[in-house]
């Protein structure tokens, strides 16, 4: 089946570039001697987590719950929830998990310790638990070694210490390394093995080897690749799996096409691009302006005309696919297969 | 049920708000003469169309089949497409929904028309067509009033001109209102009587009745009204019908506290906004910054501890409710149901 039979807009993915970008994480993880456990919240597809574990993963890691919730349901069984899960609802389901499979999870702060500690005893459950950090990123994470340390030696019985985690700025790989340095030897004059150091983020995967300690790294976004990779420069066009295809469904002026991908489609995020995706194509075409439904489209010439089926690159690969409850493998032009985005909508 | 039972982040919609908002709204276009037509896009539920149709609405607007589709389903028969429909896939599918409802679709080009004769004439089917106008809005729509008098000209069989169709740009009401003079003039000289003129936008709802010879308008976002539409005057933070409900799960430092909903929940939409959402019990509160299911919160001082619950009111209800799988209906803090986002991801 040739993608022109599909209804637009939908979400193609390439799965020779997914293969192919798996492959290629996972032999540079192997070259320099680290885990990898790749983030689903890109894909969220149960099939993609099996590819990378097949390929050599460690295990996985989800961002919500409800995304765990979906990839143990279809067998994965090493799964690291890279947050901090706070309230009796979230602690229950947590136990029910552990009970399932090797789970790991987050904390960086006495609350969220005290719920893990107390759910371990309570539902008599073990799991391990990585101290969030703030390297630099400003999100999450206890902010000094020390601190981390001091959170460390609360967690008790079930919940058990397990290492560090972060997620650094993108681009400051420098300071995360400085500040992960300086942690393992706060940890080391205190007689506290690390047995994990974990970071992640796509844009400076290439540079995970130059972190001294690192033992994991959880890419997302390296499964798709997007736009926003290629201006950081951990891929090419070439790279990018993920596409939206969309039509030209008005052509009011020369210098204006309109798309039938909008919001709900390509999402808002910029990350800082010129425009809302890249249209291969129609290189000369700026994605100028998104409303839910409608993208426009701008060149001084050479736009396609109404009926015209663009492939877009877009933006931010991981909020695209969560759109779609679908989406459609394909090679080159040919439709393989359509699997549902199992954990799409999973926040909770 | 009380909200505090719910696992966040996940989305509130007050049914007091609603009918308030619906009733309004019909309220103030009976008053002026003039259709209601809302747009479903925002709510994308039957049961909110049906309640907007016994208010008094004429009928109801879809941006895509996929979301026609849901509501024909349900029972909702008279719909508006304000859309181009571009393809033999998708015309094959308008064929088939005229069939079922009464159905008005829009053009704004000849290669438009052509698909629409085509299948009305094919599939002997007929439904009605707005011409769409580009008054300014600087999105779909013929150029010239003259433009749009030779397009109509070209529909026939059972693709049958009903009147003109204007998005116009928000706060452009006068610009609209004298290019629809211009229209109907021209119209009028051609003795091609003009059945239908219809408008839409929520910034600009409660300015309607000063277009001459607008018939009938689309609002969308008025049945939950969100911090862009009070930004815009057309609406009180105490007429915002949907929230987000998150729980805070980090605070790293006195001055940052961080949400469990991210772009994933409230999505990137700015829309002119200074933070991602505005949080009602704290209002000092700027939701500075959102990845994908992180939220910052940031105040000198006062920011919630971990574990506290927070309703925010999102920058754009419409984008934020074809995020979620459910939404649930409360009125104050009681869960009164959770009803699907029936339309929800129907972008085709």
């Amino acid at each position: 089946m040739h993608i022109d039979t599909l209804s637009t807009p939908c979400v193609l993915v390439d799965i020779d570039r997914v293969k192919a970008n798996i492959g290629r994480a996972q032999a540079y993880a192997n070259t320099h001697g680290f885990a990898l456990r790749p983030h689903i919240k890109t894909h969220k597809m149960p099939a993609f987590a099996r590819l990378q574990v097949e390929a050599g993963a460690r295990g996985i890691t989800c961002q919500k719950l409800g995304e765990a919730e979906v990839m143990a349901d279809a067998g994965l069984d090493d799964i690291l929830i890279s947050y901090n899960l706070v309230g009796i609802d979230k602690l229950t389901r947590l136990a029910a998990l552990a009970r399932r499979v090797r789970l790991t999870v987050a904390a960086d702060s006495p609350y969220t310790v005290a719920g893990y500690n107390d759910i371990a005893r309570a539902a008599d459950v073990s799991f391990d638990v990585l101290i969030e950090c703030d390297t630099g990123g400003g999100r999450c994470g206890v902010q000094t070694p020390e601190d981390a340390l001091a959170l460390a030696a609360t967690l008790g019985g079930g919940a058990r210490f397990a290492g560090l985690m972060t997620y650094p700025a993108a681009g400051k790989t420098a300071e995360m390394a400085a500040w992960i340095d300086r942690a393992l030897a706060v940890f080391s004059a205190a007689s506290v093995p690390v047995g994990t150091v974990s970071a992640g983020g796509t844009p400076d995967l290439w540079r995970a080897h130059t972190t001294p300690g690192l033992t994991e790294y959880r890419p997302g976004t390296y499964v798709y690749m997007d736009c926003s990779q290629v201006a950081a420069g951990a891929a090419t066009m070439a790279d990018c799996a993920l596409t939206v295809l969309a039509t030209v469904v008005s052509k009011p002026r020369p210098d204006r096409a309109i798309i039938d991908a909008g919001t709900k489609s390509l999402t808002s995020d910029l990350l800082g691009m010129e425009g809302f995706g890249h249209v291969p194509a129609c290189p000369q075409a700026i994605v100028s302006g998104l409303s839910e439904e409608h993208g426009i489209l701008r060149a001084e010439h050479g736009l396609p005309e109404i009926g015209a089926r663009l492939r877009i690159v877009p933006n931010h690969a991981c909020v695209v696919s969560n759109m779609f409850d679908h989406v459609y493998l394909v090679s080159g032009d040919q439709v393989l297969d359509c699997i549902p985005v199992a954990a799409r909508g999973r926040v909770s």
